[in-house]
């Protein structure tokens, strides 16, 4: 029997904001023990019976740090596989993608496991329980939906009403009376946006109840770039095609319609850690209710989530804070109202905000770039190139730059030259002089720039050669 | 006739911290028009009449600072003298020694106007008026202090009961009951803790009612060491002298005990700038009562001060907060305890943690220097280097320096080589090689500086020659 996690990478959590950004959405943060919430999907997946490779459908943009992150705890090399959307497309388009994919690459009866990038699963055994439940029914043809048994009349969700595994009916997010009476009833679930099914069984309920979607999928994927290799495959889908398909949750377009839906009710400890009042409820608090992550001193406060990465907070005589530090924006919000941070983020959205997109640290593949002082005349960066990585041949038209090796050892193209520079060493890049580079150590390469000049806009540059097709 | 506007610039400002840190009082707190406190004191005294010497008060480490501020803003060039306290001793010793030192200079009869650095006056001429009656009286031989009519039953105020100009009695800070009594009663005043005598008279109360006061600053002094030049003298306390001066104030020391004693009843727009709350007050706020320095996204706050020099900051459903960002620290209050900041400055004193003493942004001589980014391996600073100013020649022993120049022309020392670097030039300064930095421009001289080494403290210096008597 084939398995395939698949992995729904999306969303820019803007209720995590400043943490999340619309280039580190909320799959990519990283809890207390270290591991980010997708590392734990991953996992979660990986650990999993008879798995040998795990799909994730992500942007395009992400790829990087996708596969960052996978390598750290991709110890036993499953085989990992990508569909890389060019924008988000919504539940519906990203299944049929990867229905269409698998059923492909491992047959019709291959069996389908959706999961979220960014819920937390507290309760491994019991969730791998429920895949078994999930999957015997699978095999009987069934488009199977994991059901929370809700803690609370959550507002935020949408229900299950279910009689065993069998599913009387869908139901949107409630007002609160409702949700109540959900709740009392006991015959309601949450659903959790997790699935389970056979590629070819999906595909045929696209095609009987959104055959549109199906349609432009298959489409979209005829005219999209596929790179293959051994354990790895990566289909980077066409954005015109992409365009056509008609965005829809897999809910509304399938779920909802189809007379194969089944459910598995779960106790399997399951948050989507929707806002700061969720997430900081996985940091233990002290004897006033405080929960505290960083350097804090603090004078009469309570029940308070504080999270400051390098900055000391104090904080007098509140109650019932969420502060959150980051390098470059500071969020202070009452908990009660942490659902509301993301009107914080539309805004800055809406205004072209870099803090909406962008943290001062920015991933590439070949490793991070920090930002650590900008101005009219100068920008100072730290540079992070991982070992055997390598940047583009490039050039800058109106700035030079000063390179300062303070960790490991650079491997730099300067002109004419190929020199190596050891740490603390530097060289100097003259604007118009094609430069490179890289980290042939088998540590981090750690690197002090200056930029210097009239423009110093990331746009200012030429690509000739690239590892990672940037160029050109 | 003589006035020598004598301003004591000391105190923590442990209140307004983060802005305020030990090295950096709340004397030298810009307000938004951009002038420091400290600043405003010298204005108001440079523009009395007959006004031709200011003599200030202050820590022997915040000498530099304070003449950057005079610097700024002493356009007429009136002469600044200074007196150096190696350590604070409350201000009957800082009023005895500036006593001692006036009437050797100017005479007895030489008039001492006594102000705070790091009060606001915003009615010039109303407080010109009080200081002509105060002059009056002080040439009868009166020791005249300031009254401000209360505007509200503060309890952090000692108070004057008055007739007239006459003093019924001082008041320690009282009970909020009996502060509300006071008010009611018409009767009382706010003790300002400005003060104008001759500095005979004072020589003479102090003589009579705390006399060892009076004979061990007199002794401290004679153990100084005074430097004197044209329109410029600095007398250096001698720190073993000084110790044996007792810590007294100069309320309980001689004007409670004075049958001298007169006061002038003000009202001159009078305000010591107490607490974060006063100081918002001086912001403008917007109509939901919020008061914004800096950049910040608002949903649903009202009536809160937000101050940040750099950091964007979202607020959401928060009320009558303070939030006060600096590089290194955070601060968030309720603006209704804005007076207990003082015991977080307390306990990151007792600490000894490097936020309660100094700015990332540390002021020296020369310039200053800004730590942007520090850990085990390397330090990265920015150093701004005044026209004509120069670092000591100097050398470290476990750490080299990269020094690029981003703005203006440095002339250095490295090693036996004496060279310039212009701007977008470097320099490397191995670990060992005597060196020296020097500005020879008429602009700020912007460098920076990447620090490599096993250790990075700024213990590790050997001065050889200094402009400003550092070196051995």
């Amino acid at each position: 029997m084939s398995i395939v996690p698949t992995i729904l990478c999306g969303g820019a959590g803007s209720r995590l904001w400043p943490l999340s950004r619309e280039m580190h959405p909320k799959p990519f943060i990283r809890l207390a023990d270290g591991q980010s919430l997708l590392q734990k999907a991953f996992l979660r997946g990986a650990m999993l019976p008879d798995v040998k490779e795990i799909l994730t459908v992500t942007n395009r943009e992400l790829l990087f740090k996708t596969e960052d992150d996978f390598r750290e705890v991709n110890g036993n090399k499953i085989g990992t596989s990508y569909i890389l959307e060019p924008f988000g497309r919504n539940t519906a388009a990203a299944i049929a993608a990867a229905a269409l994919h698998i059923a492909k690459a491992h047959g019709e009866d291959a069996i389908m496991l959706v999961l979220a990038a960014d819920h937390l699963i507290t309760d491994q055994q019991a969730f791998a329980d429920a895949v078994k439940q999930a999957l015997a029914l699978a095999k009987q043809g069934k488009l199977v939906t994991f059901g929370i048994h809700p803690a609370a009349p959550e507002t935020g969700y949408g229900y299950i009403e279910a009689e065993g595994n069998h599913v009387v009916r869908f139901v949107e997010k409630p007002s609160l009376e409702k949700a109540q009476d959900y709740l009392a009833s006991g015959r309601f679930l949450w659903n959790s946006g997790m699935f389970c099914f056979e590629a070819g069984i999906m595909l045929q309920a696209l095609e009987q109840h959104c055959p549109e979607i199906l349609a432009a999928t298959a489409a979209c994927i005829e005219a999209s770039r596929l790179a293959e290799g051994k354990g790895f495959s990566q289909l980077d889908l066409d954005p015109d095609g992409f365009r056509n398909v008609p965005d829809n949750s897999i809910d509304y377009a399938v779920m909802e319609k189809s007379d194969r839906v089944a459910v598995i009710p779960c106790d399997i400890g399951w948050s989507d850690i929707g806002s700061w009042s969720a997430l900081g409820e996985l940091t233990n608090c002290d004897d006033q209710g405080n929960r505290i992550i960083g350097e804090a001193l603090l004078h009469d406060v309570s029940d308070c989530y504080i999270r400051s990465d390098q900055r000391l907070v104090g904080a007098v005589g509140v109650d019932n804070l969420i502060i959150v530090d980051t390098p470059d924006a500071l969020l202070v919000a009452d908990k009660s109202r942490s659902q509301d941070v993301k009107q914080l983020y539309a805004t800055l959205k809406a205004q072209g905000h870099e803090a909406h997109r962008l943290h001062l640290t920015v991933h590439r593949p070949w490793g991070t770039y920090t930002v650590l002082e900008e101005n009219v005349q100068y920008k100072i960066k730290r540079i992070v190139v991982k070992p055997g990585a390598s940047l583009s041949l490039q050039m800058h038209h109106h700035r030079s730059e000063h390179w300062i090796v303070v960790s490991g050892m650079a491997k730099v193209v300067n002109g004419d030259r190929e020199l190596y520079v050891n740490t603390n060493e530097s060289t100097y890049i003259p604007a118009g002089h094609k430069h490179r580079l890289e980290n042939p150590g088998i540590l981090d390469l750690v690197m002090i720039e200056v930029q210097s000049g009239q423009y110093l806009g990331e746009d200012d540059i030429v690509r000739f050669q690239d590892n990672y097709g940037r160029a050109g």
